[in-house]
């Protein structure tokens, strides 16, 4: 996750970012810079986020942890086109063709589950963020119980793996759809977080930092509960409040 | 750069994001989401980091702004493939085609300048961010001259396609390569970043957060001096120390 440099003298931990190759039945299908670990969560997080694989699926993917690849076994829910498409450590709308296929097709969400405001504020302080401890330069994103219990959390040099991460271990566990619970993340909420986190059926999505006009947007859409800014015992709720009791 | 939304009974501004379709001679070849404005300089910054146009490049693109396209006339230096690629808000190594493609060949950077550690520490602060201020919502990057002035800077929902406009505005001045002169991010510090910066010729960047591990190596092997978590009056000096004077 994080490995030891010396700048102005004195020893120092940066995290690691590294590119992934994301094969399907031995084909090249995307570039991700990403931290390394976890990188078969990783590989089925980011499909499941594109729509290629479904929540039944039951072999776990094969990763090369030195060769920077990580193999999945085909065949894909659906055709990925003939090209390839890549992704960076903080991107995540590679490979759709037009702005019209920006977004991906997610079922609306349902009622719940409900939650405290106070709860709601204080989940990011509940992130498990050892990497971002020692090297102030990875995003968290945590799964939660709808009592505010971690499940589990991942942290990554691009915050789209981050989530991914977690979706994948949920899709592991047989966790997903995610209703019933909660998803945090460290940072902003764009478009693309929104997104991966409706597409696991994610009813309850809470940020430290801004979202954009599209996150909030896509959540209205999807009906999911997007919350922002959420610390010093402080949070702002832009869609779905319902879910969010004062 | 931002819109009024309602939430938790008050008006309150969040940053637009929106996808841009850059189209080159009428086709697409790249969707990326941003916040709307300074569009045609993002192609030509987005282009310019890919090695996809020179810096000698004489006519400026045409942004359908309501559209959310902008139009590029080719020829491109290089055939960006038979493929398109597509990158987001926060992206940038779409369209490499494997692992030993990421990085994008760029000259090493020339000697100099030589500024103050306390001019580099304090160069975040000067960045003038005012969608940030009313939203907290986007990135910022600024091209600052060897004494400190701000030239010109950009905010984005992506960090990356601030520092695209950023380099897409020095193109139209004529301002590439860099040399001489500082880049600044308000964020973290990727390999992306780095690479962006080295192909415009910038010999210091300088962020407010961490760097990642390839970030540092990349800065290295182009001789680039790579400043990070510059707050508060101090910064650390990841690369290439002999520019940073105590």
């Amino acid at each position: 996750m994080y490995t030891t440099i010396e700048h102005d003298g004195v020893d120092d931990q940066v995290a690691i970012e590294d590119p992934l190759e994301i094969r399907v039945d031995g084909s090249p299908l995307v570039v991700t810079m990403r931290t390394p670990g976890n990188d078969e969560e990783l590989a089925l997080g980011f499909l499941y986020g594109e729509g290629l694989i479904d929540a039944a699926r039951p072999a776990g993917p094969t990763a090369d942890f030195a060769g920077n690849t990580v193999e999945v076994e085909g065949p894909l829910t659906r055709d990925p086109g003939a090209r390839s498409f890549y992704t960076t450590s903080s991107c995540g709308v590679c490979g759709k063709g037009a702005l019209e296929e920006v977004a991906v097709v997610s079922a609306p969400l349902p009622d719940g589950p409900e939650i405290s405001r106070a709860l709601a504020a204080s989940l990011p302080s509940r992130l498990d963020q050892p990497a971002f401890t020692r090297t102030g330069g990875v995003h968290a994103t945590g799964l939660f119980s709808a009592q505010g219990t971690l499940l589990f959390s991942r942290e990554d040099v691009g915050r789209h793996n981050a989530m991914d991460k977690v979706i994948g271990r949920a899709l592991l566990d047989g966790l997903v759809p995610l209703a019933g619970r909660l998803l945090c993340v460290s940072g902003r909420l764009s478009f693309e977080l929104v997104q991966k986190a409706a597409v696991a059926g994610a009813p309850i999505l809470i940020g430290v930092g801004a979202p954009s006009s599209l996150a909030i947007e896509l959540a209205a859409d999807r009906g999911m509960t997007l919350c922002g800014f959420a610390r010093r015992g402080s949070v702002n709720v832009y869609t779905r409040p319902e879910r969010i009791l004062d």
